[in-house]
C-alpha cells in the first residue's frame, strides 16, 4: 500500500533547476512520481506548469519527500493556513519548529501570503496577528524567541522560492547551490571505496592504481605493495620520482633519506635516492634488479613479481632517470592512453601531473576515485564531466593502509 | 530576419540536467526556443522526448547554439552521414574537424551509426571505411594522425550521449560535472566588482565591506580607507584585530611591526599591537583617539570622520579587547544582523569567521563579493545557496588598490 | 675505544649558522666534540676560526658525522687529493661517487683546489686533467656520464662553501633554508604522537584536547568519546558548533544532516543541527539532557559522565547557542587561559579559531601537537616560538581512530 | 660619537642559536659588536659564556638593540631592579609597560629573581610585594589590569629565556620557531621585486621567467609579453600549455575559450585551444606562424619578434604537443639547465613543475622569486637552501600587471 499527495511547480522550472532538483528529490528518497500535467514554457519568457503525484511506500517517507520538495520551491494546491503554536518559554521554540531556509518565503495566515521579513536562515518564523497595519510574519533566531511567540510549525502554508538562475549570463554574478561538502567521514568512505575495489575485482574488472611519490614519503608504500600482491591493483601508472623512491625503500629503508618507520634521518640519507638510481642503471633495469636480488620488497618489486604492468612516464624534474622511465612525454602519453582504455576503476593516489595524464585518456563512463592532501588538487581531477567519481581529502599515508585493511583484513 | 532550426532531446532529459542546460544555452548565446513537443517521462523509469525549434539573429549565432545543444546531447532530426576529410599531413588535421568530448559518441556513417572507439577529449574522429567487419570509427590524438586519415570534421552526423546523473543515490559516487573554474583573468573581473559596487550606488543602494586583519597586514589599508572616504563603503563589518592592526597603522605606521611601506620591520614593533590597545583603551574608544588627534589615518580613522557605521565583533582570539569591541557573540550577531538586513552588495575580504557570520545573516537574494587567497574559503562562503555570488582567489593586497583604482581613478 | 678526527670552520661561521649548524651535527649523531681553538669574529666584519676534535664510538658513526659535517662547510686540516675513478660505463657512475650539493664546491686536484663549474645539486663531479688551460673539474648528471670519465669518489679533497646570511638586512631576499618537510610518514608520526600522549599520562600529566567540528563531521568523534572515556583527555576545549554537532550525533546518528556510518543523508537532517540545539536549551544544558536520556553517547557526553572539563567558546557565527557556551569573549578567554596553564600535552584538532586562542595563553615549554588538513593552520599555529611541537598535516578523520587505536588497543 | 653598552650570553648559546639570533639583531639593526670574553663550550654538555661590547650611532638605536638582544634571551650585567609603576585606572596600563614573551621570564625585585607565574604572551607583568609567602610576580592580560596594580615598565630587571634546541634529536618534537610570516604587504613587496629586476638589467645580469599557464588565464600575458617587448625577460622557460594558451589568445583572443578580457566565454571556445595546437602544426611551428602572420601578439609573439629565446618542455599533460615542444624530458632537462646555468634572477610563475626542473639546475647563489597562490608551492620551492630568495603568496593575475606598471610606467 502507498500514499500519494499532489505538489505543484511554477515559474522558470526547468532553467533555474527546480523540476531537475525536485525530480531527484522523489527518485533519491525512494518515492515515485507521475506527471499529470506540463505547460513548458514555450519561450524563454514563458513559466512552465507542472502537477506532478507523488508515490511514496509510507507516510514517513512521504512527509520526507514533500519536506525536501518544499524546501525546492514545489508547494501543494489549496494550501491550508500555517499551523502556529506559542512558544513555550523564552528561547524555546514548540516542538516541531519550521527552520527558516535562506530564500524568499511567505507563510499563509487567514486566507492571504505573508511575506516573511528579514529572511534568514535557520531562525523560526513568527506570526504577529496584531500588528499595526494588519498580520505580519517574520524570522527570530532561537536565542531571541520570547515566551508566547506565535511560532510556525511543519510546512504548511509555508511557500519558499528558491532563487532563480540569473537570465543574463554576462552578469559576473553567478549561481552559487550546495555543492559536494568537503566534510565527509572517512572511515566509512574509504569502506566505500573498497567496497567499489572489490566490486570491480568480482566483476572480472581492472584496478589501475596512479601513484605519486608521496604514497611512499607517507610510509603507504607497504600497504600498496600488500594490494599489489594480493591481486587488488592490475596496473599501475606513476612517474620516474615514485619508483626511486619506492626502490630507495627496497634497498636502504628510507625514502628521501628518512626511516619511514622509526622516523629517523640517518643523515647520509638524502645521497640515497641518487645512489639507488645508479644501483638500478648499473644493473640494467628494474625488473634486472629485482632478479639480481638487489630490491626485495615494496611496490615495484611487488609488480615484477606478480606480473603487473608499470608505466613510469618520465618529467622534466627527474633524478636519473630509471632506465625503465619512458622519457619521451609522447610516448609516454601512449602507454598511459592504453592502460586507461582498459580500466574500469582509476584510484588516483596524490599525483596531480599523472592523474591529469590518465584523466585526459578516460571516457567519462569509467569510474574514477581520486584522493589528495589538497582540495585544489581533487577538484581540478574531478571537475571533467566524469560520470562516476569519487573525490576524497584526505592524508594518503593513512588511507592507504586503512584501505588495505578493510579489504584484505576481513574477507 | 531570423534563421531557425530543429533539435531533438531524448531520455532522461529532465533529471539528468540536461533539458535545463539545453534551455539555458540557447539563453545564453542570445537565441529563443519554441517547445513544440514535449512529452515528459511520468513516472521515474521512463524517458522524456523534447522538441524545439531554436532560432537566432543570424547564421552565425545559430551555429555557435547548435553545438552547444551538441555538446550537451541534443541532436537534429533527420541526421545526414557525418562529413569526412582527408587529413592533408601527418599530424595535421582538415580545417573544422570535429573536436571529441569524453562522453560516449557516435557517427553516421553510409546512413548507421557508428560507435566511436577509444573515446577521449581533445581528439579527432576518424573513420575507416575498409576496416575488417565493416567500417570503424575511432579517436586519434593530433599527433596520431596520418595524412590521409578520414577525418570527420563539423557536427553534422555526430552523436554524444552525456552521461546521465546515477539513480542510485546511495552509490558514492557522484556525478562531477564542470564547476566554476579557478581560472579567470583578474583584472577583468575586479573591473566588473568595481562596475557591481557603482551600480549599487547609483541606485541608493547600500555597500557592507566584511574585513579581515589581512587587509592590513598586506598592505590594502589606505585603498580601502580610500574606498570608506570618498563613499564606497556604506558600513564595515570586521572584529577586534582588524580595528587594531588599522590603528596600530595610524599610530606607529606599522602592521603587527612591520612597516607596510618599506617592509622594515623595525624589530621593536611586534609590541606596537600591544601598546596600540592599551592607548585606545587610555583615551576611552576608537572615537575618542580619533578626536584627540592619537589617530590621524587608515579605515577606522576614516569610519569615524566619515560617520560610517563599523562593528567590530569580539572573538576569543583577540588581544585587549579594545572598548569598541562586542565582546558577546549573541550581541555581536544581532549588530551584525541587522547590517546584514540592510546591505544589498557584501564585499568579503579576507576573512573566514566575520564573512560566515554576515553571510549566516544574508537572504539569498543579495549580491556577494567574496575575495579570499584560500580558494578553500570562498568555496565555503558562497557554498550556500546564494543566488548572486561573485568568488574570487586572488590577493587582498593587490585586490583592493587595483579595485580603488578602478572606482577612483576613472570618474 | 672512540675514533677522532680534527675538523676546521672558517668564515662567517656564527651568523651564518654554520657553526651552530656543526654543533648540532655532532650531537644528533651520538659523537662528541671538542673545541680546540675558537678565534671569534670581534666585529661584524671579521670572520672566526674554530679546530674541533670530533670523537665517535666507532668509524662508521665518524664517516657520518664527518660527511655531515663537510656538506655544513666544515672541513678537513690538510685535505689530500680528491680520488678519482673512472666511469665503468655510460650513465655508470663508480661506487660511492660524490653527490653534489647546490652550493659552490672545490676540489683539490694536484695539490691544488680547483672550483666545481656549473654548481648543481645531485650530481657527479668529473675532472678533466687534460683541459685546455690546466685541469677542469665540473658537474655531469648520472644519464650524461661516459665511460671512462674520472669521477670524484668520497668526500676526502672535496670543499663545500654553504651560502651566508645575507648581511643586507633590508634586502626583501631572505635565508631560505631547509625547514621541516610535509613529507613524513604519517603511521609513524602517529604512533609517536600516542607515545607522547601515554607519557603525559604516565607522569601525571594533564592531556588538553582542543577540537573543531571536523571532529565530528569526519567521522572521528566516536575515537576522540572512546579516549575521554579511557581517560586519555583530562580537559576539552571547544566551541558552540562541536558540541552541536556531537550531540545531534548523539540524538540522531548525523552530523550536519549526514549519517556519518552510513554516509546517507536523510534530505531532512540539515534541520537537525538547529532541533538538537533547540532540545538541549529545552533540557537546560548538556549535563540535564545527559541525565535526562536525550544524550547517550558522543565526546560531550562522556564528559560529562567521566566528570572531564569541557569549555564551550561562543563566536559570531554560532547557531543557538547553547546554554553552556560562554558567549562573552573575555570570560571565555579567561576559563581558556585557566586549562592552557594546567595543560602538560595539547593536542589541536582542526580547529584555528580555537587553538590560536588557546596557544596564545601557553608558555613556551608546553608540549604542543596541531594536526590540520590545511598546512597553512599548521604553520600558523606553530610559528609562534613553542620548543615542544609536532605539526601534523593529515585528515583528522583518520587520525584519531588511529590514534585511539595505537592508545587502546595495544595495552 | 657612538654609545655602548656591554651584555652576557650564557648557556648553551651556540646550538641554541641563540648567539647566532644576537649577532644577527645587531646588524640587522645596524649596529656593531666587539667580543670580549667568549668561553666555548667544549663539550657539548658544557654551557658557554659570551661577553660582547654593543655599539650603536644612537641611544634610540642603541635601545632598540638591547630590546632585541633581550628579547633573544642576552642580559645586562649587574641588573638593576625592575621598574615599577602603578597602573593608572582599570585596564590601563602605565606607559612603556614591559609586554610579555612566551618564554619563561624572572624580574628583579629587592635585589632577588623572582620567577614570573603563567607565563604568557602579550600581557603585563604585575609584582605583588606583600603576597603571602613574599613578593610575587605574575602575568595579567591588559582587560584584568586593576588601578593600582604594579606593573613592571621598562626591560630593566627582567630576564628572559627562549627554550633550548632539544638535545634528544630522535624526539619528534620539534623546534618551530618564527619562520617568514605570510603576511607581508604585497604592493611594497613587488617594487622590491621591480627593483632587483632593473638592477640585474642596470648590471647586465640576465633575467630568466618561469612560466606557466595560469599567466595566460588570469590575464597577466598581454603585461608579461610587455616585459619580454621592453628587454626586462632575457630567457623564457615554459611548457606547451603555457605556449598553448598564449598562442590561443593571440589567435583567438580566448585562453582556455573564455575571452580574458570581457569574461565572456565565447561556448565553442573549449576548441580554440586543440585548433590554435593544430593551426601551429600546420605552420611548422610557432616561429612561422609569427611569420606568417598567424600570430600577432602575446608573449610567444613577442619573444619571437625580440630575439628572447625560449624553452618549451613537454609533459605528459599536453595536448598536441606544439613542434616546438621538446618531448624529451632528458634533452629538455638538458635545455633547461643550460638556461639556468645563464640567469642571474629566476622568476618563477605559477609552475610548480617547470620552476621544480629549473630549480634543480641552479647553485645556491642564483637569485629567485617565486610567486604563486598556493603556499605550499611557494614552501616547496624555497625549501631547498636557496640563499638568494623571496617567496610570494599572491595572484599572479593582478603580480604581473602591478610588477609591469612598477617597472615600466616610472622611467
Amino acid at each position: 500500500m502507498t500514499v500519494a499527495r499532489t505538489v505543484e511547480l511554477e515559474g522558470h522550472i526547468i532553467d533555474s533547476g527546480m523540476m531537475q532538483r525536485c525530480f531527484g528529490v522523489v527518485m533519491d528518497l525512494g518515492g515515485n512520481f507521475d506527471v499529470e500535467v506540463f505547460d513548458v514554457g514555450k519561450h524563454k519568457d514563458e513559466e512552465s506548469y507542472c502537477r506532478m503525484l507523488v508515490t511514496a511506500d509510507d507516510e514517513e517517507s512521504l512527509r520526507e519527500i514533500l519536506h525536501e520538495l518544499h524546501q525546492s520551491g514545489a508547494h501543494l494546491p489549496d494550501p491550508p493556513d500555517a499551523t502556529l503554536e506559542p512558544a513555550p518559554a523564552n528561547q524555546v521554540v514548540p516542538h516541531g519548529f519550521y527552520s527558516t531556509t535562506n530564500h524568499p518565503t511567505q507563510v499563509r495566515y487567514d486566507g492571504e501570503w505573508l511575506p516573511v521579513e528579514n529572511v534568514e536562515m535557520d531562525c523560526a518564523i513568527v506570526v504577529d496577528p496584531d500588528a499595526d497595519g494588519g498580520a505580519r510574519a517574520y524570522t527570530k533566531v532561537l536565542n531571541a524567541i520570547d515566551g508566547g511567540d506565535l511560532v510556525v510549525t511543519d510546512e504548511a502554508g509555508v511557500r519558499v522560492d528558491p532563487p532563480e538562475r540569473p537570465r543574463d549570463s554576462n552578469s559576473p554574478f553567478g549561481f552559487m547551490q550546495g555543492g559536494v561538502s568537503a566534510e565527509r567521514p572517512s572511515e566509512s568512505l574509504i569502506r566505500e571505496i573498497a567496497d567499489a575495489i572489490e566490486e570491480t575485482k568480482a566483476d572480472g574488472g581492472s584496478v589501475l592504481a596512479v601513484a605519486g611519490p608521496a604514497v611512499v614519503h607517507s610510509g603507504a608504500g607497504d600497504a600498496l605493495a600488500r594490494l599489489v600482491r594480493e591481486g587488488y591493483v592490475d596496473m599501475l601508472s606513476a612517474g620516474n620520482g615514485f619508483a626511486v623512491h619506492d626502490l630507495e625503500r627496497g634497498q636502504y629503508g628510507t625514502s628521501l633519506g628518512m626511516d619511514v618507520e622509526t622516523l629517523e634521518s640517518p643523515r647520509k640519507g638524502h645521497k640515497h635516492h641518487i645512489y639507488t638510481i645508479s644501483e638500478i642503471i648499473r644493473a640494467g633495469g628494474i625488473e634486472e634488479a629485482v632478479e639480481q636480488g638487489l630490491v626485495e620488497e615494496g611496490v615495484m618489486y611487488e609488480c615484477v613479481e606478480n606480473d603487473v604492468p608499470y608505466i613510469l612516464a618520465g618529467s622534466i624534474r627527474d633524478d636519473g632517470p630509471l632506465p625503465d622511465t619512458i622519457t619521451d612525454s609522447v610516448e609516454a602519453q601512449n602507454a598511459i592512453r592504453e592502460q586507461a582504455h582498459e580500466a574500469d576503476l582509476v584510484v588516483m593516489l596524490s599525483t596531480l601531473l599523472h592523474s591529469v595524464a590518465v584523466g585526459n585518456c578516460l571516457p567519462s563512463t569509467t569510474r574514477v576515485v581520486c584522493v589528495d592532501i589538497n582540495p585544489a588538487t581533487v577538484t581540478q581531477l574531478l571537475d571533467r564531466g566524469s560520470a562516476q567519481a569519487i573525490g576524497m581529502v584526505t592524508d594518503v599515508g593513512t588511507f592507504v593502509p586503512t584501505l588495505a585493511d578493510q579489504i584484505l583484513d576481513e574477507s
